[in-house]
């Protein structure tokens, strides 16, 4: 349901119970992502430093509507966009590698029934063209991080009506993370084991 | 100079000439890029539908001051950012793919002062972990594309004080980019004869 408030006057309005409840649940969501979006990010500052691998992030794509160039190009109306493809991809030893990061409470199954369809013709798209694809899912808490293959992940995500993958299964096809002070999560060496040896 | 106008009574106000003048200045330069940026994205759409290689366009990295959690998550508040990497990246034949675009309208010389640095360390960083770097430069003017290895470009970068590259120049050390309808821009073709082979 959307509501158009009335405009000018916000400030003279309490904020409802309701949209308390909307900020919070947009923060909470934000803010989980967000603590292993930077280990990721610390991980892959460790691996460019000892030259071992360039692993980035793309940025969020943002749909800008309006720009006001007046004051210096401030976007003044833009909203959030899914991501079509991953959050990270990137090169090791001339190897594509890109994957997806997924973050879960829950301590015993992984939703991936919100894993865009886009996303899904993605990765299969990464292994058609000899790219490594993978997912790195943190149980936050369990405090656990795996390296799923995509193709493990897209398999049980076509064969299985119940979209949430249980934390036991994850266990039997992933592989589990180390995690260390540096590199925080260190899902290269995963990769150098189980996605470099022809295992695809 | 930054103008501070009084607020609240745009609407009351005529746009100067100065402002004119800046906003032309914006549109054009965003328009030069952009001819160049769809007829590589509509490149890159071909390359994946005939099953030749995954490229994607990197989002422009944005920063978002504010958000508005009241009106559907609306960006009310945000800043373009230079992109620290490059605008392309993806795989091909299983390795890495990196590069950047470039426009120009002059007929003589690329100017590459603007290159920035954090960009030049990024397509260094790329060749160095064995992915395959390159620029594509659109000499619009001329309605011509040329692909220049990022080794080359770089070399010429650093050893130039003169900071922008001739169009003779880029004609001997660069290669011409075919254009037909579909692919627009035939890279590959380019990247399989002069990077791939070892040549790098």
């Amino acid at each position: 349901m959307k509501i158009n408030y009335p405009k000018g006057i916000p400030s003279f309005r309490e904020t409802t119970s309701q949209e308390k409840k909307i900020r919070k649940r947009v923060h909470t969501a934000a803010n989980r992502g967000m603590d292993f979006e930077k280990a990721i990010n610390t991980t892959n500052e460790y691996y460019l430093e000892k030259d071992l691998a360039l692993i980035t992030k793309r940025p969020t794509p943002i749909n800008v509507v309006k720009v006001d160039y007046e004051h210096g190009c401030k976007i003044v109306s833009a909203y959030f966009e899914k991501q079509s493809t991953t959050d990270y991809n990137g090169v090791y030893k001339g190897h594509y590698l890109d994957f997806e990061a997924k973050t879960t409470n829950s301590k015993t199954s992984l939703p991936i029934n919100n894993i865009p369809i886009q996303q899904i013709e993605h990765l299969k798209s990464v292994n058609k063209h000899g790219g490594i694809a993978f997912f790195l899912v943190y149980w936050r808490t369990l405090h656990e991080v795996y390296l799923i293959k995509a193709n493990d992940m897209i398999e049980y995500f076509e064969n299985h009506a119940r979209k949430s993958m249980p934390y036991s299964e994850m266990k039997r096809i992933g592989h589990q993370v180390k995690e260390s002070l540096r590199p925080r999560f260190d899902y290269l060496a995963l990769v150098e084991t189980f996605l470099l040896e022809g295992e695809q």
